[in-house]
This record gives C-alpha cells, sequence and structure tokens, in this order.
C-alpha cells in the first residue's frame, strides 16, 4: 500500500481475536471482495487490498479497526470514496465508520468548498459575527406566498433565505418561478444597504436538471444554492461544484443517516466534497443527535486543512431564536444558525421575530 | 390528500398515546416540516401535509405508522421520492421504513424496469431455468488477466459476467479498456451456440460520465451495466435507464444499508426506478440478512405489477456452488444466482467449478 492510502477507522462490535478477524474480512470486503489465497497478482496483494494497520479494544467491548485503503480504487471519484468506504459494508449493520482521513492528493482532486466560510462572508457582507439564515416554508406555498415571505425576511436582515429541501421541479411553484419572484425580493432588500440577503433555492432532479437549474439561478443573481449530496449523489455533487466555481454550496443532511459518523460524513466528507456550509440537526431539537456529534460536525467542518477551505456548519431541526446565546456560545461566530418553523410559528408577529433573530445573533459573541 | 397518495408504513419505537404523537410529528417532518398551527395556506394543510392514516401497536411495543405522502410534493423524481419518503427521518435514528406502495401513475412516471426478466432471458436465451452470474475480481488485476477470465467464464456457459462495484473509471484497468477487452471474449465465447452470456461492466463517477460509459458500451455491443442507484443517485439511475431503453440495467446495493427495509428499497424501489435485475446480500453469506429478509426482497422485485415489469431477483455476497440447490428451492427459477469469489476460490479447477455451476442451475428445479 502507498503512502497516499485513505485512512478509515471502523468500529467493530467484536473484541479481541474475533475482532481481528472481523478487521480482516473487513478488509478484503472493501477492496477486493474474495478471499486473498485466490489473487494471485502481487501487484493486487500489495497495493490494492486494503490492509489492517491497528486494532484499539475499547472499554466497551468494541473494537476500533484502522484500516489504509488504496488511492487507487478511489480514482478521484467520490461515489468510489463511498463505495470502497462503506459501500458492501452499510449492508452489514454492525459496522460503523468513525473516521476518515484522506491523503492530500485526493482532497486536492476532490477541491473542497470553493468559497467557504470566507467567501460566504464577502457575499453576505456579514463579518464578525455568527450568520443567520431561515427557509421558506411550507412547501406547496404559492409564489406569492413565497414572495412576501422572502421580502420580510430580507428586510428582517436574515443573511440567508433558503427553500425547505422538499421543494420538487414540477411543483406548485416551479423552480424557476420561485428564483425570479424571491431573487427580486432579496435584491429589493438588499437595495441600499451594505447587508446582502441571498435566496438560495433547494436544486432536484438528475444531474442535468440539476445543471439547468444552476444556470438559471446563475443567471438571475442567485449566490446560493441548496442541495443533499447524498439524494443528489456525492459525484455529482462534486461536479456541479465545481462547474459552477463561483456559486455557494450549501449541503443538506437529507438521507445522511446511516453508520457513517455524522462528523465523518456531513463533516469532513461533504466538506471535501465541496460544500461551502454544511447544515446538520443541532441538539436539543427535532433530532436525537448528542452535543458532542454536533460539535464534531462543526469541528470537521473547519478544521485546519491544508489546501482546502473550511465550511460553515449550520446547526439546525427545530431551534429557536431563544436559544442564539446558547448557540453562539457553543459554536463561535464561524456559524450560521437556521432557524426555520421557529420564526414561521411567530404568526402576525413574524417581522418582529425575524428582525430579533438577526438583532440577537449580531449582538451575540461567544462566552469566554 | 389526493387518492394518489404515496402510502407508507413506518415503525416507530413506540407505544400508545407517544405513537400517536410521533406518528403525527413524522407526517409533519416528512412533508411541511413545520408547526402545522402556522400553516395558514388551506390547499397546503389539505393536500400537501403528510397524513396520519392508520397506527398499528406491535407485540413488541413498536407501532406501524401508515402515512399518506403528498405525490405533488414529489414530483415524478426518483430523489425527491426518497427525501420525502425518508430525508430527515434517516437523521432520527429510531424511525424505519417498513414498506413503500406507489400510486399507479407515479410508478408509470417512474417507468419501472424496460427489459425486466423476460428482456433478460431473451438477451442471455436463458429459458426454463434459473441464471448464472459471476464477478470479475480483484479490483486492481490488468486487462490481460480480465480477458482471460470473462473468456474462461463465458466458454463455461454463465450468463452473465460483471464488473466487481468496486472499479474506479481511473483504475489500471479503464473503463473502455475494460469493454473491449471483456465484451471481445464474450462475443467469442457465444459464437455458434444458442447461449448468449453478456459482460456487464460497473459504471461510476457523475452522470455525465456515465452517460458516456453507456455511450460506449452501447457502442461495443455490450447488453447489461451494473450501477449502485444508491451512489449514483436514484434520479440519475432512473434518468440514464430511461435514456437506454434496450440496455439492461443491474442494481448493486452498494450503501443501500440504511433504516429502510431491504425489500422496499432494494426490491420495490430500485425495480420503480428501473432495474431489471436487482443483486442483494443473501442470507448464509458475508452478511446477515435474515432469510425471510431475502425472500422479502425477490418477492417485491417480481410481485405482480400493473404496469410494471418484474426485476429479477439476485441474490448473492458468499455464496457457492454446493447452494445451488437451496436457492433455487429458495427463490425459483426466476431469479439469478450470483457466485463470484466462491468461483475464484477454485483456483486452477476454475473451468470446471465455473461448468459446473451452470450445470447445476441448470439441473434444478424448484422443489414440489
Amino acid at each position: 500500500m502507498n503512502d497516499d492510502a485513505l485512512r478509515v477507522t471502523y468500529r467493530l462490535r467484536a473484541g479481541g481475536a474475533a475482532a481481528a478477524q472481523r478487521a480482516q474480512a473487513l478488509a478484503l470486503e472493501q477492496s477486493i471482495e474474495m478471499p486473498l489465497e485466490a489473487v494471485s497478482d502481487a501487484r493486487v496483494r500489495h497495493e490494492v487490498v486494503a490492509r489492517v494497520e491497528g486494532l484499539d479494544a475499547q472499554p466497551d467491548g468494541s473494537t476500533l479497526a484502522h484500516l489504509a485503503l488504496s488511492a487507487e480504487s478511489i480514482g478521484g471519484d467520490a461515489g468510489q470514496l463511498l463505495n470502497m468506504l462503506f459501500g458492501n459494508s452499510s449492508l452489514l449493520g454492525d459496522v460503523e465508520v468513525v473516521e476518515v482521513r484522506l491523503p492530500e492528493a485526493m482532497a486536492a482532486q476532490f477541491g473542497g468548498p470553493l468559497l467557504g466560510i470566507d467567501g460566504i462572508r464577502d457575499l453576505t457582507n456579514a463579518h464578525g459575527r455568527a450568520l443567520t439564515c431561515t427557509a421558506l416554508k411550507p412547501i406547496g406555498s404559492s409564489v406569492a406566498d413565497l414572495a412576501r415571505m422572502t421580502g420580510l425576511f430580507a428586510e428582517a436582515g436574515i443573511d440567508i433565505i433558503k427553500d425547505d429541501h422538499g421543494w420538487a421541479a414540477r411543483a406548485h411553484a416551479s423552480f424557476e418561478q420561485r428564483i425570479v419572484a424571491c431573487q427580486r425580493e432579496v435584491d429589493r432588500g438588499n437595495r441600499g444597504r451594505e447587508l446582502r440577503t441571498l435566496y438560495a433555492p433547494a436544486l432536484c432532479g438528475d444531474a442535468e436538471t440539476m445543471r439547468e437549474q444552476l444556470e438559471f439561478a446563475q443567471g438571475h443573481g442567485v449566490g446560493m444554492v441548496l442541495v443533499a449530496p447524498m439524494i443528489a449523489g456525492v459525484s455529482n455533487f462534486n461536479a456541479l461544484r465545481r462547474e459552477f466555481p463561483t456559486m455557494a454550496f450549501l449541503a443538506h443532511p437529507a438521507l445522511a443517516g446511516n453508520q457513517i459518523a455524522p462528523a465523518a460524513l456531513q463533516g469532513t466528507l461533504f466538506r471535501v466534497f465541496g460544500a461551502d456550509a454544511v447544515i446538520f440537526p443541532n441538539h436539543g431539537g427535532r433530532f436525537s443527535y448528542a452535543r458532542e456529534t454536533c460539535l464534531a460536525i462543526a469541528a470537521a467542518a473547519r478544521s485546519t486543512w491544508d489546501g482546502l477551505l473550511p465550511a460553515l456548519p449550520v446547526p439546525a431541526g427545530g431551534m429557536s431564536v431563544g436559544r442564539v446565546p446558547e448557540m453562539v456560545a457553543d459554536y463561535g461566530i464561524e456559524t450560521m444558525l437556521l432557524i426555520g418553523g421557529g420564526l414561521l410559528a411567530a404568526g402576525d408577529a413574524l417581522p418582529e421575530r425575524s428582525r430579533e433573530f438577526a438583532a440577537r445573533v449580531a449582538g451575540a459573541r461567544r462566552s469566554p
């Protein structure tokens, strides 16, 4: 195995000799998928077969197995990375991906965020504080209602107004209609002020449809798009990201629930594949991630990584304006807070609550 | 909610009043993602919000919740179907998709298999018996070795010789090199006989790359391709499937391990999205699916469905020639048996074992 291997840590529900055997079986499953004895090609045995580099017994009886996977079997393709990382093992049920470490050359091939945190700050003119984000809900609303909502959020000074991820292309309000109507509203709101609110429409459909949507959006002055890499297919996400280098890409975690640790998938891999910002379910909301899991996602998205820009962590999923100080204390200001339903629940007081959201975030600083 | 709704059964780890509450929360999570009280649009309340249609308490304390999801929110897009079905819920960890029932019009939009079981039988001239399939291993092999292996399998009368799913585009043996070398071997083997062995190369990369690979393969007389819908992105899988209507599509289950019941995802949905044949891990091999799970996948792939062809079930994952009678007894002859490593482990006796595989399947009939 060359030194440019992909390093992966798996958790196995086994200990001792059984764990060593499972780890070796996993190394074969995630590379050549056949008995080692039956491999006659010396090059394959030495350079392609995954290698168990270490085993760490854990107090709970499980074992962390450290494997090295051949970069050749990935070939610079994001889909193949997932495939070699967890394609077949995802069907095993009792194996988890705990950590992924990419060799420098592989990360450079994927390219990572092309705008990253600084790029999003430049687009929005939001500096020295956390960013704010909200969502246009509910799906099925009329274009007029969406435009009204967008105008209101833009006036309140929310940085990013994103589509809900449930919009289908042939929905009641089409992608093109939403772009025209909502982008007009943010443009209006941005007139004569420094802050630049962005509208981030949700891409959907196959890659070719997404490409057309991106072209349409870019042509109408849209600065950011929302896409769910696990639904789009990560190879397509990575390809589109590179085809539209000035567009900010906001990653949605839909269908990302599996046995790949959230920090490894939504933090490290979504970033490597090019997300400028990553939405994830924050603790204490509608989802069950632990606080440590959420902090680990944010850390993976922002960690120092030679040649790779940091991505903006976006904790979300049932957040409220009341939690702003606590969230900024947790995540610091290199973060975007996403509150959707929590604003809309204000009903007639939506403008006030939206302004309150923006103001609280502007005033919040990380606790010492 | 119109009568053309998507019907989904979820298993919730809760009972009684708690289950009713969870089911209602799930209906909101998988549709409008906001509190119902905050929805003012009557059309959205009645036609877009998912509806809990029934709750069945289970003996183990869990509850089956039957939900109806709006077809409008799916818009004929496979990715949106997964999104609305399980996008956010996949992050909950304690919710499972047990069953999916598509309205006729929606299934027709996706189109399902365009060749199906009969089409694959016509392509291979394999009638009145189960089909056989093997895999070219290990990844990393030279083109010459792959060609030699392909020729040997074709001579032995194996119906389908597929790539391993771990081949990357820029691998040691490129996609194009493999096509040229392996297709030449199957063409040679097929000369002067009725049986027509197919070579099924693995697609990888983004959708545009897969499209080019399909064109290249089709131009070289390839009759079937292997693709992992969960890695390619199901919208892309469905789109490519429809763009290449005479090509047989063999679905690989890589990354399909999650909380969607295998029969619902690998059986029903992969079929609806257009797989002519679906590979799944058979019980008693390298994976841990129960026999009932495997039979349910096969049943979902082949069940009578107005307007939708049946897909060929392909049990795999550590099978051996010795298990042929048992597998045919289990699955009947409308099945393709896939044995990869189990053949290659024969070493120098590979030709004999391959012929034995073909002969045993030819002689096997479902037990009375």
